[in-house]
């Protein structure tokens, strides 16, 4: 009997029209049975401010205990300035502390995006894959950049191009087997 | 007669007692004649969201303005999970855009960061450094990761240790030279 | 029965008194026997010039067959300038081409390092971080920055410090139980 | 009288064919006469080795006493699995040694690089941005990453398209801008 993975999906943007959002979607649809997502908004999350831990507010409990019934992560983020999104950002390190309840250690993470550029969030990445393998995370090696076009994803969630889909299904299957293994 | 540089201080934490305040505070009072010094608050900043973009508010307003007519940046920043604080690349990302009026583009920066760990910073502040050379500011060279410790900066602003105060002294002597020279 | 993981451990260093061999060692002696070790040599690897690719040296190709023949790695690196020693940067890239046969790929890997200064090689292990994440490398997560101390390794390759034993112990035994997870 | 500044051109590849090369050479064609070129070559170069110190090769010690007597780098780099080049690490290691001696210090430098692919070396660039930056060279901020097409530099080492020859152009200029204020 194959293993299920509880997959916790965080796209770092708040766009109502987010093209991240678009593709988290998308990746769901490609991914096979083992995994089952869910979805985490980090809408109310208050800048982080190490003055309010003594007194969290709620919206940070509540995201904090989603997190950490999660087995594994899927985060799909914009590059701001070939970056992390401050909204992202801020959402990692309410989950880090206090550092012996971090919900991202020894937890298997994949790390993708989109934007209408070239480099497709290629250099903004490398920041996110730092700071979770230093959190502990276990991140999913290899690469996917993805530029975003606007027919990319269809009104049922679809990847419309063939060579795309086929490369995010690839993606999506390599996590899936990659988080089954470390979740065993 | 020596060109006066107007320099913006940020600091990466909103904390009450932040000790990189206390480092941002002992720096002012080090350095030459040539800079002048204008705290910027990063308090009241929103959490950047695209969508905001058509009715900035008015304290994303009026960070930027004061920005703008900043000639350098000295920006002193704790190291959250070996990365740049959510509230500096919050403040960052407000900045940036949009693109043609960019406030840290062509500006000298300084870059420093206290911490009580061994590591000083030194891990997040190579994000930072990345992160303004890619938007077009003059980082200045050079490494000052700073450990800090409960009595390094006494109730005067003054660094109490001689060898960290030597240190710091000729490390905004340096950013004044350089900012003097790319003010000109 | 516990599967054995065959691990090629690669120091990012020439030095024949390197400390980064001597912490290799102690690890070997630390980790649990599900781990074995077998030592990889970077001393005969030419520098990486694409031109050489159609006729590469034996050097190259002895050192390529056994990273394949690997199925994890242990790499203990210096840090020089804050990033990846050129004979190990070198190393990696001769044995990531082919693309196809890209030895780093699928791979568990575990980062360490030590260095005599306070920093620990923590800012030059984010590079090697990326780069074998990037080559589809399965990086532990977690930090291992080890501050050199002249009696740190004994003649019998021990770790003589209890507090440093019992982390690098931590260390090695949550990469045999990454290791053995990946390599079911 | 504007001050001439001498701009050591470093190339890392030691490719025949290099299109890095082509890119330097390009770039040397467009700049404004404050900048006057020396090319600096990295072929003879051995692997670092600090044990080699107390007697260093001469080949070190030309390429030293070269980039010593140069006022600013201008760095035309491919991007070797998203990071330096081993070559052009290398190099640059050999140079910051002693650290009373490091060439780099104080020095304007401009990173620039292409490869054929979409991403142009922009991951790759910013190892090299923070690496420098470490050292305490003033890298010039903002982005350069060319796509590489088979006929982008001519015969005549012009580039052949507008769009991208107007880009470099201003790039050379901006960056003469730059070292010429910091080496007045």
């Amino acid at each position: 009997m194959t293993k299920h993975v509880k997959v916790a999906v965080i796209v770092g943007s708040q766009r109502k029209q987010s093209i991240n959002r678009q593709l988290a979607n998308a990746l769901k649809g490609l991914a096979p049975e083992s995994l089952q997502f869910i979805d985490i908004s980090l809408d109310d999350l208050p800048m982080y401010n190490a003055d309010l831990e003594p007194n969290r507010p709620d919206a940070v409990n509540t995201f904090v205990a989603e997190c950490a019934r999660a087995d594994a992560f899927l985060i799909v983020m914009p590059e701001h300035n070939r970056s992390v999104p401050a909204v992202l950002k801020n959402a990692i390190d309410w989950g880090s502390k206090p550092m012996d309840k971090n919900v991202w250690r020894d937890k298997p993470v994949a790390i993708t995006g989109t934007t209408p550029g070239a480099i497709g969030t290629a250099v903004g990445q490398q920041h996110l894959r730092q700071i979770m393998g230093i959190l502990g995370s276990a991140v999913l090696g290899g690469e996917a950049y993805i530029t975003f076009k606007p027919d990319m994803v269809d009104a049922n969630h679809q990847i419309t191009d063939a060579g795309t889909r086929d490369f995010l299904k690839a993606y999506i299957d390599r996590f899936a087997n990659f988080a089954v293994k470390l979740s065993a």
